[in-house]
């Protein structure tokens, strides 16, 4: 089944709410485009029948890799990976490790996903740990946000670092070729914000980096944007991310109980997707990490998974990894200089 | 027309987006009850007749102080009142200082309002300055959320009487006797959250507050609420308030696009409205001042005037500022004990 031009993807396939027939519909989908090789990691012989069975006689680009349990949200993730080395997600890992993968994918625990892609392919040269970022809003799909709740009482510095990684994902996945750079803060003036955000704004402005200044919440529903990476502190970052989650859920049963019809359910749940992003559309990828690891949400369906694989696929091929470290090292010289 | 029974309110009728003329007609609207009488604060001539043209040769319980001039939103408050002390917040203010009015309202400039209140009124025993906190969500009316702006960098200390002053405000203008507490954090677990959310959380764990320990940005939209209380820094608190107004407007926007009818446009407004509970349903009351001070949304209307004259008011006759100054004592009294 190898094939130069492919890009083969580990994807944990025990991982997600919705069990593993979820993700083999996901796989199968995505190995449609005949880009991408999916190697399953899972429980192997309901794996494999289930595979033959979706499948239906057709020769397809997706093996299955034994593995044995799963890291639930919620557990420890080290303790858990330390009791069980060969959960699904640590297979996954280790086959990236071993170079049998380009990238791996998980709906699983990100606690777990963070922990498995520290371990197995490092960080970025100087970078601490790895951030999660990305579009949450279906409204506003060109605006990066950056940090979603890795990294909490972020030092200036670090949020530099988050600001050249979200510029790499806006240039590899949104296809912006000059991303602009803004800080979350509570006012557009440069002296407007708390500490951190006031030091992170004179660290900005000599940083190289396309600064445009602060923006204030409302912002971050602009389409088109006023940036398209905002950078903030993971616990404000977290706290939004949930919050959309939270809006998305409470408009559309505002909408289901107002318009009370098919086609208000129809509406409502066009609207639950614009603020649950992640559970529609796949996952995006952890930044900083030196290699491609895609988290996806645990609610994601087949279609959504298939979305996290061309994910991974589409940051392999396009050299996201390359491109963090080029930007990384850019803020690096410039903040030196 | 003096009344013993009749609260008498200070209204500045030249702050808001609107002109005086939605001023006007909100003091009339909120003087129909008999239970308010309002002091309209502005230029006199104009305002006297604008006023007798609107109350139409009906005796009405709304008279007009002279004031010059206005400041504006974006204005250095402390340096726009020391020019022009004759502001119309800044009499707005004096009335309630000299005793000739029980609280002030204002639609203009929130910096300028906490300055004036501030300067006027003082802050209750213990509270370094004013916060501003409340229900924000539309589809949660039950939740205060304090501080929205005010105070940034806070120590759990501060957070601690941002707790207490969200209960007093909770049973006075919510009509909820045993308000529970929240801290906004990035998980349920006690020790998730960054240094502040952490260190306040041990703190509310013996203060003797109905403490339930942490919620999440998903909590917010809730109602019933999982805490009608929720504690974060003013920096959170001013990108989640306006993130809900980028909600509303962004929501609201696709709805009209998606339905693009007479319905929709209704439907847009609705949300939008939920979204916007401050511009649409009046304004808060200053937390922390001794006294009463109410700041409403420049863009508020007629009736949302009318609405924010009527919580101040409640705030009058309910005891508000007696009631702060109780639940301050009492997080004191049990934190130092």
């Amino acid at each position: 089944m190898t094939s130069p031009s492919r890009v083969r993807i580990a994807v944990d396939a025990m991982g997600g709410d919705h069990g593993p027939g979820e993700v083999v519909a996901g796989a199968l989908e995505a190995a449609r485009s005949g880009e991408v090789e999916v190697l399953l990691v899972g429980e192997e012989e309901p794996l494999k029948a289930d595979l033959t069975k979706r499948a239906g006689g057709r020769q397809v680009p997706v093996a299955v890799v034994p593995s044995q349990g799963v890291i639930r949200e919620g557990e420890s993730p080290v303790q858990a990976l330390r009791q069980n080395p060969r959960a699904s997600v640590a297979v996954a890992g280790g086959l990236v490790k071993a170079g049998k993968a380009s990238a791996f994918v998980t709906m699983g625990s990100t606690g777990a996903a963070v922990a498995v892609a520290t371990f197995t392919m490092g960080t970025i040269e100087g970078v601490e740990r790895a951030s999660l970022g990305g579009p949450i809003i279906g409204l506003a799909p060109r605006t990066v946000i950056v940090d979603l709740g890795s990294n909490v009482d972020t030092r200036p510095q670090q949020m530099l670092q988050f600001a050249a990684m979200g510029a790499a994902f806006a240039r590899v996945l949104l296809n912006v070729l000059q991303p602009r750079i803004a800080l979350l803060s509570v006012g557009a003036e440069e002296g407007k914000g708390n500490r951190q955000a006031k030091e992170a704004y004179a660290l900005f402005k000599s940083s190289g980096l396309e600064f445009i200044g602060n923006v204030e919440g409302h912002d971050l529903l602009l389409d088109p944007p006023k940036a398209e990476v905002v950078v903030c502190d993971g616990f404000v970052g977290n706290v939004l991310l949930k919050v959309f989650e939270g809006v998305g859920a409470a408009t559309a049963a505002f909408l289901e109980r107002r318009l009370g019809s098919v086609d208000g359910k129809a509406l409502a749940q066009e609207v639950y997707d614009l603020y649950n992003v992640t559970e529609r559309y796949g996952g995006g990828p952890l930044l900083g990490i030196n290699g491609v690891a895609i988290v996806g949400h645990g609610r994601a369906r087949a279609p959504a998974i298939a979305e996290a694989i061309r994910t991974a696929q589409r940051c392999v091929q396009m050299r996201l990894v390359d491109r963090m470290r080029e930007e990384l090292g850019r803020v690096k010289t410039s903040t030196s200089a």
